[in-house]
């Protein structure tokens, strides 16, 4: 019997402290040695020289979510599993909805048997949208009890949308039971006000989505999140910053000792408002919440991430196509205040982040996989698990071929989207083959892994960042 | 023959990513393996489920340094190296002298043989106070091809200082040839103000050089250093900040893109300017530049190295002993401006910034590892051989008791000098075992290791700290 | 006849430049010559050297205001005048009430019948709590031609908070009648989940008040507020300021360009939370809200003042006695959170300013002048008439003994409230003498006015107070 | 007999509270009446509903100022007082040399006879070159004791500029006179280091003037002349404040209660670096120091003007002309870093700062006067004689159409100079009187005025600007 279900040689490996040129053991799907040479192997891979990287984690990615009466999100776990694995991604943080007036254990054990049949591992967010007492006290504990420990809430959209007391409740049940929060911000009452004011006006098209909700609604919905977990002593990552006003609010919070964390998305790196103005209805493809800015922004954004002020990178993934009557084009309107907000992207995710970032010279590589994988598997709770290489964890591996220039195409992407809002865009540095618990799962663009494959990840408590140093004297969550 | 020279069992490795219980494989000085388990070795090494560390890497120390006339280090590099082991240090960055009017090159060179007696692996910094023509044309590049890859100057202090034409000129010079330039950032004449003006009053006591230099002088001349670097986009770290006016601008800097690093030490942890102000003479038992300053000011520093501003903590240790004419009384004088700056600290500052740390959960184990190790280690162009646990990277280790408690006394630092300022402090965690390159140099206290077999390590380029994010666009440290 | 009904001799006159020792001639109740020397008068006044100001111009006094059902102000319209005329101040800006369901025009009709008794000149807020369609459309517009060219809305108090939509809609038509809009700025939820809290936790004393709101609450509002307004470009004021946090929020706008201006009163340079924890009930005296904080917390308001951040001090005078049962013991309850907030603060207001500010020689005389009338009377639209010593103003002036040293008493204040919470306090500096329009209505402490004297001032729109230099590029209020 | 030398009627009076239609009555050179209606009059001016101002305060000028070796000021008191006149400025402060090694009372004796020839008002600050002992301990208290209460420093340029050293024994000195220290901020080492590599790369054009002093150059000399201010504890104004990160360094400062202003100019609000790239030797008409910026960066000063950070605009006048052997072209030289640096701008200031300032709805007409004339004259000791409309005050008065469009010539500025850099800039308000203690000095453009019949203004001790409100606590000029 071979020591080793699996040893890649050769590569120059991410280990946390920058590269070194090793080789991995692999055994039962875990990592279980690096070193100079490893001999034999039931399986031998030669990375040949190429950057071996921790399989990818998107902590926000919505898939097959069940939505409220109309839209529908027309990615399966199948065609997403599909997807991360061509684009380098292992393992995926989705999320359980809640309906106003319904329930979260059905929703929970709704959602967690649809996903059986990811290859991608994967593990929730849930969605609260109505904390009744009976939600608050009962089937939310339950529901953590579970593994789901992160409560997502929405500051804005019209079923979704929490008032102050309500999040303040989620806030503290959330300190009871050790979870983290993560918050959708921006302010529900003045988009809604712009929006009326541009119908009124005639103003329809896609772009007007960029005027319904410009930074200053980002920036306040933020700092009010921030306020209140502030007040409550509760940890909150705010989800997709889009603007440096927004994420100074995150920075500030910071040093005054305050536990926010940020988030952005490739959208808010390589995408401006000015996409949504093409003719037509063509700009509904990069219509998402909050907006695309503009290229100027783009470079504040990378600031706040070279600053550690923003420290994961997720995709936000939603798979709305463009042409279909469940996608953009719902209702067969073009008023842009009643198309789906969202973009595909999980595919697409690490080469963009990638390219831009590391080939670019705006980050190093060590910084990528931060950003990409290490980072969202601590806050998540998913580490040491997943999200690094290291003797213990999932032998979720990705080979990067650093020089590699590829033209992004919708085929490339392999999801069941009719669209990429990158058509086009030219990237450097692409994932040449997944291996995903020790197996390989895609192989030059070649995706191979059985439905059901990916395995439900019960969380931890999250862990707080290391790095970034933000654990304040006497930390205790559960205090309240 | 056996194939690991060297294995340590059973410990809690700290990997860049945080913890992992494996075995370390080491061979021919150099860690070749990290495994679940790890079979065989010439030599075995429980570690009970303690920590294990990179050995520590302190990047400011001042050892066997030739001074202008008058004091003396009394510290030579074999009782450093002892001093260094005991704490858990195995690579020490020390300073080659240049007196006015003097040359480089021969210091470089007396200074070198001098070390050779080491036996931790030692770096250099040239300190440059002369940068006269043939110094910049000639000189220094031939001591910097011999991997002296920083240059040290000093704002402050009479025959040290640089005007800021000279420290233009430094700059210039560290970016044609790719070096570091690390600054000690006071204003020289407001000191100089401030002394005349305490002398003038008959106000000499050790207590008068926190008078002497307030924290306004060290901001302006951090504001400046960093103003004039700007100027010449050459990258530069801050020394010994001791207050967060002065972090203050590190951080404002940063956030413009300028590439600036800080450093700070235990003593602005621990210390205060109070200690200062003790019956008779006992107070220059703490007198350091900058001076310690209060309990809320170590408070602020804290916060500085949360938000990564400061990311390295250096000894910045002083061989001065407090009783000998050679030492803090050197010339039998009182007066606190004859007396010279700078405290012991090799042995004492991993186990301060520990318990202060780690243990009084104000950072985390891998916040430590990287301020100690990992950081300074990547600034100075010493990795990837030093400051971490890697395959490849040379076998520095240290086994660490994170619960012992310990009372902090001069005998445990085992140094040459005379006193500890932190005599009596009570530390929670403990180095009980050093290991440099694979050789056992430390257990329970006991150093054993053979001098001169410490190594001088040339450097190469400094590479700069990638988790901090801040490489910024288009960076090009040969442009100019 | 007389070309001067009134002639004050030798003052050091208040005349926006500074001081300046002149005559002051007066005819039909205006200031009509200021000349280093007026001969004749009907009568003439000597105010021997003494300080001449103008009357003082108090913009937020809740007097004889109608309250929803249970509590009720004491302070009639012709006790306030007393008051104010006993503390210096000749105009009052007061509040029409609107109730939820009910109109605002049957209100300023009712409201302005009551307050015809006043001897002071009065003008008037709408608050609103119910801006629905016919209010906006019709009513509002009908009020603010009456010259009521200030909306007051509330973020947080059970009966009167506005929606941040509602919020919106006001804005939108303050910006469109060129209206002022003025703001109570605290989370309401977010007290309310405090005051659950602390009532489960049966902590219901005086003193839980400050706990009940701590200042991350008015931070919060006050940063929505403010960014609500900058999306509609609508000024506001924010009101009582109570501490630095609020104060930072308006500085940031102001610095980039938002048209926001910030109050705060005398409770917030004088008392503090502590006050509120006396024995028994005695605590209420000092409840109003947002509540006072600390030591700390005066002295960063002052640097707030200084730095003109705040630019308006007013008394925010509240007529609700101590122990009857329409006042602080409403409901014989002691439960804080029945207890109306809100304090007696109108006959005060001047004298506690001066003498924190000009005595303490925090301020100057002219600062003095522009932060108690002045500036209100600007930002209110009372401009040229009142706030200021020239010709043409109103002749509402006040004679000043900086060197009068009085313990202030409640008898000193004249108002009908059984109490004052600056009992005790010693100041230096004293009202000896009020003239509203040319008419002397107090001397040394005497009040002689008769009821219905005062004046309703209808108001112009607001002037955006000029020496702060806020007024932004192309301000055009009727825009949207 | 008459009561009054002078009436202006139907004036819009500047008060100091914003605008008052009223009468101004003049005796002896001063004002002693402000009235509705003045009868009378030795001689009656009809002001036509214009705006009545208070007479220019220009505090920033050099006239007639003796350099070193080379170059001259070809303005002499006679042609400067002409052009001031034409501006509507009546009031200058002017520089008083010294020479290293030279002494200060011989200069001020020389300079105050040369200036006897002037027609407007004039007072001096003195510039300390070389403050040897026996010029701070004799010489300098014998000027100051004559009236000159500001010492200027220069913190570059070559036969001027101080060391820090020096800089402190001036601000030392200054506190212990009660004197203001003004400030020239630019770092003369990084700019000599500039200047020799422009010139190492054969780039001498006028344009490179700009590349020779960026901001960074000036933002270190502002903080660090800030930094050893607040370290003796000294009121400065910070010089010609050229861009906002300068400016930014004052209102941190101010933030800490640190007494500091800051002054800037037209050629700061209208002209950019681009000027000085035109063809040939022209863009040497647009070359002062610091450099004029960019037109974002006028934004951004504009800014900082609304917010009281910059509280002065004076003109920085130097008197050399474009196309002499005395003038820009001294040595008939086209090197930029041979060409004196200074501009004309004292007939030019007022119309400018009104047109850009008031036309364009930047400023109030109060804000204009308090940054053209109360402002420095407080700051300069000059009131309450001058910088205001007010019974007691010098009769210092300019009639201005607000409605007047003018383009900029050289003629219209009556200097000697032989060009202006504003030639051809659009203005709308001009002066159409200037009135100099009482007398018409020019009407309609024709300048009126005997020789010599200007008056020195021997300073009291500064007053600190008052509405700014930024008199700390406790401050006392004279404690050290």
């Amino acid at each position: 019997m071979a020591e080793f279900d699996l040893v890649v040689r050769n590569g120059e490996v991410a280990t946390g402290y920058g590269l070194a040129r090793c080789d991995i053991g692999v055994k039962d799907g875990r990592i279980v040695a690096l070193a100079e040479r490893i001999a034999g192997g039931e399986r031998v891979l030669d990375a040949g020289g190429r950057l071996v990287l921790p399989g990818g984690v998107d902590s926000h990615c919505h898939i097959a979510q069940p939505e409220p009466a109309g839209f529908v999100h027309e990615e399966s776990f199948v065609t997403a599993s599909r997807s991360a694995f061509a684009g380098g991604t292992t393992s995926v943080v989705c999320f359980i909805p809640q309906f106003k007036g319904g329930g979260v254990w059905e929703q929970f054990t709704a959602y967690r048997a649809a996903a059986s049949e990811a290859m991608a591992d994967y593990a929730f967010h849930q969605i609260v949208t109505d904390p009744r007492p009976e939600i608050l006290e009962r089937e939310l504990p339950a529901v953590i009890a579970e593994g789901v420990r992160s409560l997502k809430v929405f500051l804005t959209y019209d079923p979704l949308h929490l008032t102050d007391a309500q999040y303040l409740a989620v806030l503290a049940l959330a300190r009871r039971e050790g979870c983290l929060v993560t918050v959708h911000c921006e302010n529900h009452d003045a988009i809604r006000w712009r929006i009326a004011a541009l119908k009124a006006a005639g103003l329809t098209a896609p772009k007007y989505h960029a005027w319904a909700r410009p930074p200053v609604v980002e920036r306040e919905a933020t700092h009010r999140a921030i306020a209140l977990a502030e007040l409550v002593d509760q940890p909150i990552q705010v989800f997709h910053v889009s603007c440096a006003e927004a994420a100074e609010e995150i920075a500030r919070a910071r040093a005054r000792g305050v536990k926010v964390w940020g988030e952005t998305c490739p959208q808010y790196l390589v995408l401006t408002a000015a996409d949504m103005d093409r003719p037509g209805f063509e700009g509904a493809k990069f219509m998402c919440s909050p907006s695309p800015r503009s290229v100027e922004e783009q470079g504040r954004v990378w600031q706040m991430i070279r600053q550690g002020v923003l420290d994961v990178v997720s995709s936000d993934h939603c798979g709305f196509s463009y042409g279909t009557p469940d996608g953009k084009r719902m209702n067969g309107e073009d008023d842009f205040s009643v198309v789906p907000n969202g973009i595909p992207g999980l595919g697409s995710r690490l080469p963009i982040l990638f390219s831009e970032g590391v080939s670019k010279g705006r980050i190093t590589v060590e910084e990528f996989v931060r950003l990409s994988a290490a980072n969202p598997a601590n806050l998540m709770g998913l580490a040491p698990r997943k999200g690094r290489i290291a003797v213990g964890a999932d032998a979720d591996l990705v080979l990067w071929d650093a020089e590699r220039r590829v033209t992004i195409t919708n085929a490339l992407l392999q999801h069941a989207i009719d669209y990429t809002p990158y058509e086009g865009l030219e990237v450097t540095g692409w994932p040449v083959c997944t291996i995903r618990r020790g197996e390989v799962v895609m192989q030059d663009g070649r995706v191979q892994a059985a439905p059901g494959s990916g395995r439900y990840l019960p969380r931890g408590r999250y862990a707080l960042v290391a790095p970034r140093g933000v654990v304040p004297d006497g930390f205790d969550a559960a205090r309240l």
